[in-house]
């Protein structure tokens, strides 16, 4: 391990700090006050290594660097995000934001000793705001500003079960900014797998091929408040009733799937949620993902029967108010050859696989080129404060990482367009 | 309609005021600031109308007057609850309150005029705290710990789901007091009846015969958190998947039992109610019910089976956390009957029935005879905003109560002994 490493981990571990929790892990939501301290201290370790520190409309954070001696005009962009979930690790995202810096010093010190010939004019290191979906919905939310997939505005009016909204929750951190950094033409972002392909197959590092669809909905339900006694039980309208059997029905529908299919319903709002009153309404987060596209149209056409079903034996209305659908995204496959190449020729053993959860680089591929790294996370465990990656297996990814960006940065820009 | 009678009515609708939500319901959770309110506002009226108004140690209210030329010592209780639910009725618990004024002030004015020769030389209307169960469990809590059945020192330690300890949300109020009323000889309640059986037939006045057993449970599951997109579907433990299994198959054991029941669960806490992570815990709060013991011994039994069920189907942990069984009750038999013998005299229409909900008159009886007077509630609707009962019908309560209460005060006492 030399001197970068060191700096590197240090860096990583000190975020864990912000939100710390219990067993490890950090409850660090986004625009919240632990995710405006942990952004401090990224922009402070930017502005510190000379970056210039740019926020954007929906508080994406941009730590901009011109590449010495670069051959073209260009923005490259490498990062991720430092939010998490209630009970999140401490590796989600956060890995990917530190190494994205200390990728760059090593970008930066080979421009500027000459041995770097960049066919971009600057790097970026990006950090998205809102990426987890946790706090507000959608997921992937400032990647998504960012490439255009929402407006802005949209995206700061949306409100938080507390009712407070993006737009005031980042102003309250003070990360509700007004710069319009220059678009990313390539992206590149390491991540723990939160899965246990690499584990199993017993590598470090894993080059992402595309991500699964998914469908993600959000239920409405209403019933009818009565007692919980003395109403007859044929005349309720349990909203919780007609709940319990639509997250069971959700379930059965990836179970019984013919190729492999996950589903979940993981978020519920029930009203009033007092234990002598039937629920008069309840909301619903499910959702339904899968690598096969026939597979993924299949369950959510199965999910209107769900539906219908648990209406029909409650007296219960329900209605999707919110649903979107991703299809499977494939990654920039000549972006992909070239990190493979790149770590071949520096003896890096990988391995291909898909990510069944959506990145922010799914986002970014709508607009350019982009590519996605794995390490390996413990037992597959993520979005708990269990999750593990060790220090060789983070060290071992940034330095894939380093050799990914500088071949990324150093090829022809035409190699690297998108397929169409 | 006469002057007391319009007193009482507008006594009656000032109290929805206190806590009123859209569609003339009202959310007045026992102890919160809306119920401190319209506490203010009992105890001045009890004031005013010479009440020596007291509270005990978790908030029950005392508005307690001396019978004039009363034969024996002895006090006699006459009341209900001011509480409500989160989206409650204006009528439940608030009419047998005001009504418990006003039959008081009949009794003042018989025995001042010498009408009346009290077996009994106190009354007390009485307003209990926290009977709904809404905001802090048990329900019955008030009256509970004036009988014994709990500590003050245990209810003023229960949390609501805040972390609001009932002492401190009472002190904050001013209604933490330490006051030591004399306890109750005799008990009478008016209450509306939260079902249809009055309407159905057509009548206005039900005295009513015992209460439902029923048990109330706090089921707690442990699961744990995981990424709900990667984490393979046979790898994840889900409590909100096992929460929904038992929600299902707590309904079906009321619908599969072979005599009357009613089951429930109404009310469900999820951790970290992220949509993202697989639910790592879940509470619920479940009811079942019943008028047929040995049906509800087979309900309390089966609900084994789903846990075990649900335990094993997912992974999961599942432990009931707090069980609380309350055999079904009668109602002291000679006080009915002394009840029917008033109204028959005063030729008011009235017929038997049994309460499938639990009462404050519930836990009364069980330290010394109590009543339990109903009024309709159109439609059945109860622990709505949509509950409703008419004037007229509030009145015929209120003058059915004053005469069934003259003649228990007026009654031997060793009549009204609870039968062994």
């Amino acid at each position: 391990m030399d001197e970068n490493h060191r700096d590197f981990l240090r860096l990583f571990h000190e975020f864990a700090a912000y939100g710390a929790i219990a067993d490890g892990g950090v409850n660090r939501l986004a625009a919240s006050a632990e995710d405006g301290a942990a952004r401090d201290h990224l922009c402070a370790w930017l502005r510190a290594h000379s970056f210039d520190v740019q926020i954007d409309h929906v508080g994406n954070i941009y730590g901009i660097m011109e590449i010495a001696g670069a051959l073209s005009a260009g923005t490259f962009y490498c990062g991720s995000h430092l939010d998490s979930q209630p009970t999140g690790g401490r590796y989600d995202g956060t890995l990917g934001v530190v190494s994205a810096c200390h990728a760059a010093l090593a970008v930066r010190c080979a421009a500027d000793a000459g041995r770097l010939h960049s066919r971009y004019s600057h790097l970026v290191v990006v950090c998205w705001t809102g990426e987890e979906g946790a706090r507000y919905q959608p997921s992937l939310l400032g990647s998504r500003v960012a490439t255009g997939g929402m407006s802005a505005r949209d995206a700061l009016a949306i409100r938080d079960t507390n009712g407070v909204t993006l737009g005031d929750a980042l102003r309250a951190i003070g990360y509700l900014g007004r710069d319009t950094p220059p678009p990313p033409d390539g992206y590149l972002e390491l991540h723990i797998e939160q899965g246990a392909a690499l584990e199993k197959a017993g590598c470090t590092i894993g080059i992402v091929t595309g991500c699964w669809g998914a469908g993600k909905l959000c239920i409405a339900i209403t019933g009818a408040p009565s007692h919980t006694g003395p109403t007859p039980m044929a005349e309720r309208r349990d909203a919780l009733l007609a709940a319990a059997m639509i997250i069971t029905n959700v379930h059965a529908l990836a179970r019984d799937a013919l190729s492999v299919c996950h589903s979940s319903v993981a978020q519920i709002e029930v009203q009033p949620n007092s234990p002598n009153t039937v629920a008069a309404s309840v909301r619903l987060w499910a959702e339904l993902r899968s690598g096969d596209e026939a597979a993924l149209a299949a369950m959510i056409a199965g999910l209107d029967e769900v539906l219908n079903d648990a209406a029909l034996q409650t007296g219960c209305t329900l209605r999707i108010e919110h649903s979107e659908t991703r299809a499977a995204v494939p990654f920039d496959p000549a972006a992909l050859a070239g990190i493979e190449a790149a770590l071949s020729d520096g003896d890096i053993p990988h391995m291909r696989l898909p990510t069944i959860a959506g990145h922010d680089a799914v986002r970014v591929q709508s607009v350019c080129p982009a590519s996605l790294i794995f390490v390996p996370s413990q037992g597959g465990i993520s979005h708990a404060p269990q999750e593990f990656t060790s220090d060789a297996d983070m060290i071992s990814g940034l330095d894939a990482m380093t050799y990914a960006l500088l071949a990324l940065l150093a090829r022809e820009r035409d190699e690297l367009k998108r397929e169409p």
